[in-house]
């Protein structure tokens, strides 16, 4: 293949990964199969066919789409600041943007697709949970270099850290829907101090 | 309509409303449609229909019984508790049982449903984020009521609380299938631990 036309294989499939990504958005990832794409990127079947040899394959595609989107809006400006207590809090800043940037209508659609795929054995859900287990891995991390760099006290439980903070994001998702933006600014806020605060060195 | 042919008319739709409660179980509120009802109950799809309307509305029958068992599981057993910290913890007790019960393959229907439907507009929307609000405000309440009998700080912020303990119950379902039932519980109860201890009169 030329390589005019290897850019332009890739362009095409990254128009119909960001079609792909709309509808996972809009429907979760169980909506998503290769008619209902190709319905959205106006193109037949075997024309989505040809870039995802199938649905799993496709599933696993928007799912690769997502996380990469997660990492670059949280972790990489995060890796720009001080290790430590800064990076931590890079952290939790670019989670609670990147939550309210998705807003009051649209949910994150890994934490959609963990909870579709969680019980339904297979590549998907062996899939996501890797990536949800990244994330968390990566908390603890960024916890682990503050305890290094002396910011929080030595007995902290860094995987601790990364589970509540889980669950903290998890429920300020939930709470922009239930109670809109600026009351679940305050409870993400709240929670985060309290965690934070507990852990510091006094 | 004769008593007997109401009662046996009950009994039928309860046992359409199991079947339609393990389809949600294993594959999600959006899976459930008359069809796949009609086959899993071995009925005609009229059958079905003669019972419930329309899909919305089985779909809002099946998350009314799911809510009723939650509410049965974990916030009845803790009425029997005393006004208080008791049953605080009754509650918090009840949900850990409930989410272990559940077990490592399958979630909670009404958490799953709420991140299908949360940014989907409509009245199956509506009505499970109505049940999530209501379950916070029971967990308010019991804190409330805990404030009063002076077991916890008087400034404390029982909405808070009950937000806060929603995002450990989120993070645990994750955990269970994570990491496996014992680290989850050990993760869950330090988190319960270090939100109690914090609005505990000292």
């Amino acid at each position: 293949m030329s390589t005019a036309s290897t850019s332009k294989r890739a362009a095409t499939r990254e128009l119909i990964l960001d079609r792909a990504l709309e509808i996972t958005h809009a429907r979760g990832l169980d909506a998503l199969t290769i008619g209902t794409l190709a319905d959205a990127a106006g193109m037949s079947k075997s024309g989505v066919f040809a870039h995802f040899g199938s649905r799993e394959e496709l599933q696993l595609c928007v799912l690769e789409a997502a996380a990469q989107i997660f990492t670059d809006e949280v972790f990489v400006p995060a890796v720009r600041e001080r290790r430590g207590l800064p990076r931590v809090h890079a952290i939790l800043e670019g989670w609670k943007r990147r939550t309210l940037r998705l807003g009051e209508n649209r949910g994150c659609p890994i934490g959609a697709a963990a909870m579709e795929f969680q019980d339904r054995a297979g590549p998907v859900r062996d899939g996501v949970m890797a990536y949800v287990m990244h994330l968390r891995k990566e908390i603890a991390r960024s916890v682990t270099l503050a305890i290094d760099a002396g910011h929080v006290r030595a007995d902290t439980d860094a995987h601790q850290i990364a589970f509540e903070v889980h669950g903290l994001f998890l429920a300020f998702q939930f709470e922009v829907k239930l109670v809109g933006t600026e009351r679940a600014i305050g409870r993400v806020e709240a929670g985060i101090s309290r965690l934070l605060d507990a852990m510091q060195v006094h």
